[in-house]
């Protein structure tokens, strides 16, 4: 079982501070919402951006999209064997419903993350597919190292233990029950925090260059699917 | 060396049919161009779509979008050990320069594709990064084959032999320098042509169930890149 958590996701509702800001009320009538309706975007709001706090850091939509097409659907993840988790920098913590069919579209994709920071959860009524939990990071990693002995946590991350994919590959376990946690932050630029960095066991650094957060995902994601040969598994 | 051909990729720009549709008229005015400069979206032209002959196999630039997201920039693509083009359906053939940033934005990506299908490649002027070649996919494929001897030519098809993850990467070469050549249909339903089929020497199914076309290139990517090991080499 692979669980995935994305780090520090760069995913808000437009702060206050910056509502008033004319692109963000023009893009806000657009989309016929309110500016405190609608996902904070450095496509559309770099200007307004360059007035928050660590805007480096936020207003990427964008990098969670990816990361989850390429995790959900896949066939680890119909096989039941993928979990997925979005931590955001307001320390709330997201749960995804494996079974979810996230839209192909961005805009899509958008309307649907600004449903669950609204809402805290989408769809509202009947069996939450996207959900804001009650849960820290911190109790996160707790049950999910409660939930077997032998869980692996990883930390893919620049300045961790250089990496190569068959390496990869070796580190992780072939057997399916034994768990394995994977941490990957989903913000374009900076560190993680300490609190943060010291909840995973292992630290590692995947390539030589700072890699997108979605290839991580897909490295992660398939080399595992090798590691335990899901697929010959839904053939038999 | 892999090479990855996005094959009858559902990328074109509206066809004169139906560009006096009103929801046409309206998104191309919104985005200030002409219906004949914009490119065909299921999400957006799904009605005046029905008129189109093979409809369900039209119209989605997300695919290429997300395939092309999962290819480029990855650690095998910056080591110069990866080629992309895609085979339109009007049997044009795009080469994809493994330099190119696309951008993470639908909409931007959107805007790009129009203007390479307009004016046949991006940009306009200087060293292409996007390119409309005289090649057919026939003209193409003999080429990559008559490189080197050893060319592998696999198709990811449904029907294929069945292939787990670890058979697959048993199949691809672990010298870096034999040429892996991977078909993937890039469209959302239906069948490749008999003349297509056969240009490939090896038909594999990845899968029980179809998968989207992004999957199968993360799949091949980093399976290949797993077992050339790509990052311990730029580690080195």
């Amino acid at each position: 079982m692979l669980t995935v958590i994305l780090l520090d996701c760069a995913l808000e509702i437009v702060p206050s501070e910056i509502s008033s800001f004319k692109d963000i009320q023009k893009q806000a009538g657009r989309k016929g919402k309110k500016p405190n309706e609608i996902l904070l975007d450095q496509t559309y709001h770099g200007r307004a951006m360059t007035k928050l706090d660590k805007s480096d850091r936020r207003g990427r939509p964008d990098i969670i999209f990816h990361s989850l097409v390429t995790l959900l659907e896949t066939p680890l993840c119909k096989e039941g064997l993928l979990r997925v988790y979005l931590h955001l920098q307001d320390k709330r913590v997201v749960e995804i419903n494996p079974e979810v069919r996230l839209p192909r579209n961005y805009d899509r994709f958008v309307g649907l993350m600004e449903q669950l920071l609204i809402e805290k959860r989408v769809p509202v009524e009947g069996e939450p597919l996207l959900e804001i939990t009650r849960r820290t990071l911190t109790d996160l990693l707790s049950k999910l190292k409660e939930e077997h002995s032998g869980t692996t946590t990883i930390l893919a991350i620049e300045g961790g233990k250089r990496t190569g994919v068959q390496d990869f590959r070796d580190l992780l376990p072939d057997d399916a029950s034994v768990p394995v946690v994977v941490g990957i932050g989903a913000f374009p630029h900076g560190d993680l925090s300490e609190d943060i960095k010291q909840l995973f066991d292992l630290h590692l650094e995947l390539d030589r260059e700072v890699m997108m957060a979605w290839h991580v995902c897909a490295e992660v994601l398939w080399i595992y699917s090798e590691r335990i040969d899901v697929i010959r598994r839904r053939y038999s």
